[in-house]
């Protein structure tokens, strides 16, 4: 039997875990993990349970609702996959590292399709009979474009939408239709090289460390909450090119940890910022 | 009002959490953190709880006890600075860091004194004005030396030993008489390179990362329970010196790191491992 | 035009450079960059330079030969592609990861063939017309096993062979055939956890890390020259199988490293040593 | 016998190292290390050679000069010590370690004196017997503060001012009579968070890492050249404070390596980059 996961985020007050775990030990369900957080800036409570036995989980969600304060966030996850779509461009190293992942059975999410604004992708999606969907920006506006985004989104109902270098920027209309649910690689140490060609800037600086950054996307360009992010060392004698070449070793590791992260229901959203039980 | 800081290792069993924070409720205790690992290969909880709000405390710990299973530890910490004393050689990189944060109160600890089997670093303690004492292992018997080493020792009461770059090794019978309080830093990422000459064995293997390791002392030489480990990288250029100058880096940090959570109470030791709440 | 490769190693001795850097001169070559080092506990020379400008390179190699000790290696690549021959068991992710960056040209190699004891990584070899063979290791002697390996190998007459988590051990006289041809990826980070079941083995001694490293394969197992080492941070809470997931990136990123590194000919093998220009 | 270093910028051009290594081998000394770069964009060449052997160095250094293009920059030093002066406010950690390092001899650099803008470190400074310098900032124009700290500075000729966490802005007058010759850390991994209160920018970014920077100073404020940058990670249990705290230990890291390598005649600054032959 597998564990079932329980979020909760809520404004924190005194006994919340005590109530919690109450009621979890009277539908006699076990604890196995527990990761909570209170943000005392804010009073915010955060918690995590993972536990295992079998219980009337609706019944057992009114029953925490009834002992929250109100306006309380409760998520009860029976570890099912997600469900995602992937606009792409033309680099494929994210992508393919997802498809490989989805392909054998690792990335606990189910790739529905992926949307490119180019061709050069069409052959690795398609070699693993992942619907693959040509959606050009070129000669129209961008409404056009996003609409036709939009339709070909819709019809998968997914979790989430990954940017694996998608490389147009979206419209605020287009990311409020799925809040929290747009995730992004940006190619730089956010707030560091906000925009375009990050790579560039960083040479023209002299940086001695480059980055890579995945958040969701907020209206913000590149000002999303942040989810994970890591640096690797260059030097003087790095062209723009190994730069690049160096940093997608980094965009890869950095979506796909985060994407395990988020996947596995360890992620929260608040404000500008993540709460996240590793 | 400063945090205090309970401590439960027991064996696990349904409903603790709910038991435990249920005594922390109704001694008008509020959660402000909370660390919990459940070893399910050995059946063993593990909980960290920072709690604010004044209680009494002792009868507190008793009902926690007459709750939870048999033989559980319970430890009860109002943040109080540990004692240590700390035993050198000739290297200062680890002892100069020591005290230094001890100096500027960044330690959560007080040095009680230093021993050292050579007179070389006794000006930078003095300096400092804490009790140096030579202790010379030489032109007589281990047990000879290990029994002024334990006279020095035990009229400080100190909570922990702190082997500094102590280059002697200490015999079973002085080591149980300081069960798990003695930490030693290893010049090695251990299980790599146990015993003498790291950097040599470093060298000579033709390593591209060397490493360091805090560790509880054991009987067995170089096998206690770890408690931080991390590497640099180093490749074909460094000479046996190199290794060691950049090694002596790492040993800092991975010293400072692990007495660092040591003395603020987030350290298990269970069997031959460690059990950490960052 | 492309960069040349020059690659020479010898017994050191003054004026090397000035020496070779004459014979370039005089053919009108372009130093583009130039990395060198001298062994001096061996009196060992290697030097790695990359030019630009046409000459007749047999000739230059007989004017470098002619003023270089006795016994000089001298190496001169025009930057054609590697051929490889991968071997392979059951796990998919190093294996995955050549095939991607071969498929998108990013690999300075050209995978000849995938050889495995499983048929598990039949449909993602195939998937990108590689030639895939099935070599059994079952009810047959080793001697045999080797026989049919070889076989299959020799007609491709690679570069290198690629054991890319391949979990057989092979014999010297296998080994011996590909004197420094055959690099393995083995997960640790070596020497620690030699042999079988390296997690499992991190597991119980309760690390704070661990690590993978890519080597050439000698006689001694686990124990030929280092290329590259990496490894990551674990704790307590993590299981032998998330040791393993977590693992496996290391193991992938060490991997890729190392053959990169191969491939753009950076690595001298020295004893049981490698020198990398990076 | 010491190593003597060798320093040469200038225009590239073909025979560079040809020409160069002539001359060391007719003045009959021995290349040990070696490491040259070109800057292709700019066509510049930058060398750092280690040589043994006794010789007329001035002589040399006329014949250098001689063969290579107009405007080259050579310098050689017989490995004689930097002396420094260090600028403070009231933060200890970085000036503590330089100061340690110091009095072990590991500095390559000689202290020559303590200017702090505030009292709070001189204990520290003078329990080593340094020269401790008070300069209040308050009740005065910047004009004069730095004519007071310029009084101070110049009587020891130092060959570098070290910025140890000094927490006042100098005037571009002040920085243009000490071109290169001050470095400076700053606690955020430029150039993200510029400015004051990095750590307090982080936090409130919600960045899953910080860093450090250490750079020569010019006008334009934390833009200089960058020297060396490190990262650590961090995560949404981290308050400013504790960012803080992390944060230093990077600080005094970045700063160690950065002068190791500025003392050790690695480091070329070009426009505003640098070139550093580890």
């Amino acid at each position: 039997m597998q564990n079932t996961i329980l979020l909760i985020n809520c404004i924190d007050q005194k006994g919340l875990i005590f109530n919690i775990t109450k009621i979890l030990y009277e539908n006699n369900l076990n604890i196995v993990g527990m990761k909570e957080y209170v943000d005392e800036q804010n009073s915010e409570f955060f918690v995590r349970i993972e536990f295992t036995g079998s219980s009337n989980l609706p019944e057992m969600k009114n029953a925490l609702a009834s002992i929250l304060p109100n306006g309380a966030i409760i998520r009860v996850n029976t570890n099912q996959k997600k469900s995602i779509v992937i606009y792409a461009t033309k680099e494929h190293h994210c992508l393919s590292d997802i498809i490989i992942r989805n392909y054998f059975g690792e990335l606990n999410a189910e790739i529905k399709c992926v949307v490119a604004n180019h061709n050069d992708l069409k052959n690795i999606v398609t070699k693993f009979n992942i619907p693959f969907y040509f959606v050009s920006h070129e000669n129209k506006s961008k409404d056009i474009f996003e609409k036709e985004l939009m339709e070909v989104t819709v019809q998968y109902e997914a979790d989430y939408i990954i940017l694996a270098k998608f490389m147009r920027i979206l419209s605020p209309n287009f990311i409020n239709a799925f809040e929290h649910k747009i995730i992004n690689i940006h190619h730089s140490f956010l707030p560091a090289f906000i925009g375009a060609n990050p790579y560039r800037q960083a040479f023209e600086r002299g940086v001695k460390l480059i980055g890579a950054t995945a958040h969701f996307v907020t209206n913000n360009l590149d000002e999303g909450p942040i989810i994970t992010q890591k640096t690797n060392n260059v030097d003087h004698s790095f062209s723009i090119q190994e730069m690049s070449r160096s940093g997608k070793e980094i965009e890869r590791m950095v979506l796909a940890e985060a994407l395990q992260n988020v996947f596995e229901d360890r992620v929260f959203v608040t404000g500008n910022k993540t709460v996240i039980f590793k």
